[in-house]
């Protein structure tokens, strides 16, 4: 059943992650990055998926800043198959230029769809559920895996399975509904509820489904990738740049996932799921020492206490400080509240407003 | 009366400023650094002498760490003038070795001391009490000049004198005790009274008048002083490094003016003086922007206030944090709680006894 001929894997590897500024930038975001480890979150995807879905089953999608780092990143999986993006257009054009592509190569594909920029610490217990994923998708569903809530998030969707449900099953639900992000108030209803689960971004598929319900839902979008010829064809790429800057900008939760009828997902039990978001996320996730701090690198530290220092190029010494987040760059340095870190992406949007492309 | 024949001026300048760490370094202490204008603290220290004291009548005495950035930074001051010493033996060998040198080149010589870590922000205001100084030494009094207390400092040392006096006069008063270091209450109680001046080590006298003193109350020291050769004398470097390490390690306070009859002193008025104490008083001295932040270098804030920001090579970014000490230089970066900033030597113990010459 694992490593089955017609299963494909697309990991979605466009993001920006500012929020890991001042490491994370253009051409060096998020999912290249190596937070604690001495894999990047991108080399940890494709990792984690190896015993279901070799390397050369891997296609990525990404942007032209980017693209470099990952095929360098990333030697195993065929250069080919790490594609920019000629503009960025949301999860559902990307989804559905992928599915294109893999009909065309293989008309009985399964896709499964896989951020780049999460964390996983218990791998094995993860393929547990993405095998069952992949075989409900032969079978013609539209399958996503839901994540068990840990608090009232209200920066993620939420999946609404049927009362009653018996976390953890092998079994695929019926999913009721999509959610968008909730308030506070409707978020810690349901995560007491018990049958709402985070919505990680996980999806499996057949090409040939997901296509079916593009055309149905994005007609637009649909005729735009139906037009373009073979992925082996010579003007694919050229012919790509013109139409797919002319789809819509949506998300395929949006476009496909609330609207088509046959969806099922698994309300998966703890794997360690984490999308890392935010430097406050890499300290919680990393051990820490006696006094609560994490060092990336060489630290003299008195009177101070609960610290996330990133500074590999030199000693950093703290005096009587509390809670920051310290990260040191050969251009730039972070200093912040720890309880603030959410904002880092706010600091990124006055550099842009400033121009400083320098420092982006 | 300005620039008369016989004034010379010795300048101390063999302290480390730990304090100032990572900034301050073995070969780059206190003395030699820019705190927010383009000259150094040495350099300030010749040039608001300049019209009193030529720079050809400057004598530094510092040590081998050091001695070369100050010639490079000083070219104005005779090289021969700038000397190392063999050993560090507190202030009282360092003032008589240099009194040994002026006397055997001027009998008549008249010597002010002068600290080269020090801020004095109304330079002119400053030599209205310089200038009497020399004149009462040059009468064959011990001089000192007290600075008004402005907060009852535990730091410092005191110069007593007697009840009633007229701040700001320019006539040299009795000195009735020299107090050491205080308690806090006893402090309180000091500055209080009015006639307790803080004791800034800002000495005249003639060489001949300090150096009878040493017979007196210091002769071990005297007698190796005198053993020395003529300062133009081949060997006077060779018999100076045997000599040194032999003389008594004590400050001039309590080796001299402690015990000499003849003290008298200056109750000066507001001059803007500082001993720039730490990184702290740094801030307090420098102007502050808006939200009370001190940058040197580019920085970008939001929600941050009464940081002092030390980072010309990048930018900085704070977010959400109060009060801090931020220093950043190639190979160490210092994080600190304004606060707490007198505490930063302490650090570098610990550097030394991690043994990390690299970094002190």
């Amino acid at each position: 059943m694992s490593r089955a001929s017609s299963h494909y894997g697309l990991i979605l590897a466009g993001g920006r992650g500012t929020r890991f500024w001042p490491r994370s930038r253009r051409s060096h975001a998020k999912q290249v990055l190596r937070f604690g480890g001495d894999r990047s979150l991108i080399q940890q995807t494709v990792d984690r998926l190896r015993p279901v879905l070799p390397p050369e089953r891997i296609w990525i999608l990404t942007n032209d800043h980017l693209r470099a780092e990952i095929v360098r990143q990333l030697p195993e999986v065929p250069k080919a198959q790490i594609l920019a993006e000629p503009a960025q257009r949301n999860t559902a054009p990307a989804i559905g230029l992928a599915a294109h592509i893999l009909q065309s190569i293989d008309a009985n594909a399964v896709m499964g769809v896989f951020p780049a920029d999460h964390m996983i610490s218990k791998p094995a217990k993860y393929l547990q559920f993405v095998r069952p994923a992949f075989k409900a998708a032969s079978a013609g569903k539209i399958v996503v895996l839901g994540i068990q809530p840990r608090w009232p998030e209200t920066g993620y969707g939420y999946i609404e399975f049927p009362k009653g449900l018996k976390p953890g099953s092998r079994q695929p639900l019926p999913v009721r509904q999509f959610r968008e992000k909730p308030d506070l108030k409707t978020a810690t209803r349901y995560v007491r509820s018990g049958n709402f689960y985070w919505n990680a971004g996980m999806f499996f598929w057949k090409t040939s489904v997901l296509l079916d319900a593009l055309r149905e839902f994005q007609p637009k979008t649909a005729t735009l990738l139906a037009s373009l010829p073979a992925f082996t064809d010579r003007q694919f790429s050229s012919k790509l740049k013109h139409a797919f800057p002319n789809c819509e900008n949506v998300s395929i939760d949006y476009a496909v996932l609330e609207k088509a009828p046959n969806v099922v997902g698994f309300a998966t039990t703890d794997f360690g799921w984490s999308d890392v978001g935010s430097w406050n996320a890499v300290y919680e996730l990393l051990p820490r020492d006696a006094n609560a701090n994490v060092f990336r690198g060489e630290a003299l530290a008195h009177s101070s206490s609960g610290n996330y220092v990133d500074a590999e190029r030199k000693l950093v010494a703290l005096l009587g400080v509390k809670d920051l987040v310290i990260i040191d760059t050969p251009d730039a340095l972070l200093i912040a509240d720890r309880s603030r870190a959410q904002e880092v992406g706010d600091l990124v949007k006055k550099l842009e407003q400033q121009n400083r492309d320098d420092l982006l």
